[in-house]
């Protein structure tokens, strides 16, 4: 063991950095399974320890990759057999819960289940949600600015942070843990660290804004015939049910068709033949009141032509079958097999056009085995798109990258919604933010990680 | 004319420079009309001019000073004889507005007002809203990160902004007008401008979030009997008012009674002997179940002690008349001459003995003309606090910003809330930031404004 490992041990205790087996038995990458190659792996157990962790690291100009749950896609958390990994996983305490100032306290490594139940227990909630729940951890939610399911509600994990604190690659602590909705003192230091996917500072606590739990859940998956009529539909939810709307997620039919009639793996609640299909949610506190006024908007809806059919959930079992349409991603997993992930934002008018374009590409370069499928967070503008071309070649993956992400420039799109950007997507940023953009991202990041130690080539590459 | 001046006018034009009396008849501080010294007013008619007019002032390290809509009240636009201005005056035209992706682009220089009167024509909001709104600018609300009377609603300026593009001290174009709601595409570069007074760079043209308009306004005045009962109907109206609840603002008896009977300029709608008073306003969609659940809370509050009396707006007429207690500063300058001003922000549960403290404090060391009235955005756990010692000495006002400042360390409040820092409060920042922040803060600023030129002394000094 080299004398940094040493020296670690010794900050951190022997249980605290793992070795070996230990490092290659975890993966780094969830769609893979890919193997963690890392050096080693450093879990301190509070900020003092990680603070003297980095600071050790930093006078052995030593790479540092910070881990949080690992459910990221674009192979941020990757490391090198030279770097060494920081993992969060035990410091995951909630420090504080108050239901007068509407706020938790909390370690980065905590899971965001953890702290919704938190919530939830205080008759609270905290609404950041998506799939990965149970496994990703606050600290990651920050580094990714995650955004989930009900980002047309609540906004991304950026609007839930008050404060954070975090660790700089040479140990300084920046401790900004405030509590308040308004500190206009100075700059707003947690905003860089928030979405920069550890390339700035490690999270290490944050202090996160709760809000009243909403007890009635209305939600309905329908059928709309045409593109133009599901952005008027969005329209006429935004205005009619402005206040409560939670969630607006359209499924395009190829979705749709395979996660129920194709895989047969969900039950095709509408006929599988329509254009589009929305899943609309709203969140509200009067069951009774909100559900009559959810039909009659859906009532609205029909008559104007925007949707054909619609099915009401009248119970937590049947808004789990719809959603489970949406979420299931193991089914487009196995069914699209290798498959290629896509997580793209472009003005809501674009995309109709965008999706064609790109499924005309697909059938031209790969006309027998090319499959695509689309569905997304509409009302954010963003669009989740799977692709398989039944290969999973660096080419086939370079080609596949090319015909989503180049459009994009010309729709004023971007080719990272809310997964990030990591290593995956870095070669790509150039289609949407411009050289004076990227050039001032790297003056951040030199001003801030001047070795350029932490999450060493990720998001931007420093020359 | 100096050679820079000359160079100046070859970009701006003549009518792009003002000198003389056209600059000393400026006012940097609606308070007391203080006059601006600056060398030279400078009037960019768009983006490239400013880049030139910016790159011109990095040649000559002429430090340059940016004007909005002079409303702020922090002293962040005073300028020396030395320094430049830059008015965004001249470039203020909203450039697009787009109802199905529920955004405006809008030159910084365009007033508040303007951007709420053109979301209203085509049926949607702009829903940050204060006093100040005919002649505070897009800029500078962005400069500032503005808050007002709707944050426990819509969040504050930073909430509002999709995108933005700002100059920076070399004269460099950053330009990242994203109109979408998710783009996690690298590190998101608006939040360096906003809340940064100016001196991280100078905000020329924003993307800004529409909301849907909502038809019904519900406002309710009431009479409070304790603080704990304050926080408590607080508490019940989050919960149950929970989609809607747009306004929580608390006055304290010293103000209620300043603004009512003592003044005589008020009507004193609810006797004037209750220790709070709250003004509660919803937005929603159906006046009449609105109102019906409205008056269904209130009632609610009433029957548990929360509240003693209330009084509910039935007209536009009326939600003024209410308003008005709040909002109408000038009753207080005058009744509080000379008259010194502070927005403080702290935990809820805190405020009650802070202002206990104050309050004891200011009779303690002036027991004859020491006078004081609290109110605030009480829901953002934001107070501002007029002060009056009937002197306006520099030591009485040191004096008093001891007594408000300090108690704020041991409370965990901030020194600001949503006024900034300016050069007002800038040597009282190391009470709600610890001094790694405001090294982080430096480092920030030597990062993006290395020679120092943008808005100089302001929010940090460099040393």
């Amino acid at each position: 063991m080299d004398k940094l490992l040493n020296d670690l041990v010794a900050i951190v205790g022997p249980e605290g950095v793992l070795l070996g087996d230990d490092v290659s038995q975890r993966s780094v990458d969830w769609f893979t399974g890919a193997p963690c190659r890392a050096k080693a792996i450093v879990r301190p157990r509070d900020t003092e320890q990680l603070s003297r962790v980095m600071a050790l690291c930093y006078q052995a100009d030593q790479p540092v990759v910070t881990h949080g749950g690992m459910t990221g896609i674009v192979h941020g958390g990757e490391a090198s057999p030279e770097e060494l990994v920081v993992s969060l996983e035990l410091m995951n305490r909630i420090e504080d819960i108050d239901s007068v100032g509407s706020t938790l306290q909390v370690q980065a490594g905590a899971t965001l289940q953890h702290v919704q139940e938190a919530a939830a227990e205080i008759d609270m909630q905290f609404p950041l949600d998506l799939g990965a729940r149970g496994s990703c951890t606050i600290g990651g939610n920050i580094a990714t600015n995650a955004g989930g399911i009900r980002v047309i509600r609540y906004g991304m994990m950026r609007q839930q942070v008050l404060g954070l604190e975090a660790v700089l690659s040479d140990g300084t602590v920046v401790s900004s843990l405030n509590k308040m909705l308004k500190n206009n003192a100075g700059y707003d230091l947690k905003q860089l660290f928030i979405g920069s996917e550890g390339t700035l500072g490690i999270v290490t606590r944050a202090v996160l804004r709760l809000q009243p739990h909403m007890p009635s859940e209305q939600t309905a998956l329908v059928a709309v015939p045409s593109f133009d009529a599901l952005t008027q539909l969005l329209g006429l939810v935004s205005q009619e049910l402005a206040n409560s709307l939670s969630a607006f997620e359209a499924l395009w039919n190829n979705h749709y068709k395979l996660m129920t009639t194709e895989s047969g793996k969900h039950t095709p609640l509408l006929a599988d033949d329509s254009p589009f299909y929305a899943i609309i949610e709203t969140l509200g506190l009067d069951d009774e009141r909100d559900a009559e006024h959810f039909s009659q908007v859906l009532q609205k809806a029909l008559e104007a032509g925007l949707i054909t059919d619609a099915v009401l959930a009248n119970s937590r079992a049947q808004r789990q079958v719809i959603w489970a349409i949406r979420e299931d991603i193991e089914v487009l997993v196995k069914e699209l097999k290798p498959m290629f992930s896509y997580d793209v934002s472009l003005p809501i008018p674009h995309m109709d056009a965008y999706v064609e374009l790109l499924e005309q590409g697909l059938k031209a370069q790969w006309p027998q085995v090319g499959k695509m499928v689309v569905f997304g967070h509409l009302g954010d503008g963003n669009l989740h798109i799977m692709i398989t071309v039944r290969d999973d070649s660096p080419e086939s993956r370079r080609q596949v990258e090319q015909l989503v992400y180049t459009p994009l420039k010309e729709y004023g799109g971007s080719v990272s919604a809310e997964h990030g950007i990591g290593l995956e997507k870095r070669d790509y940023l150039s289609i949407c933010r411009s050289s004076e953009e990227i050039a001032l991202m790297k003056r951040m990041k030199t001003a801030l990680d001047p070795k350029g130690l932490l999450n060493p080539g990720k998001v931007v590459a420093l020359d």
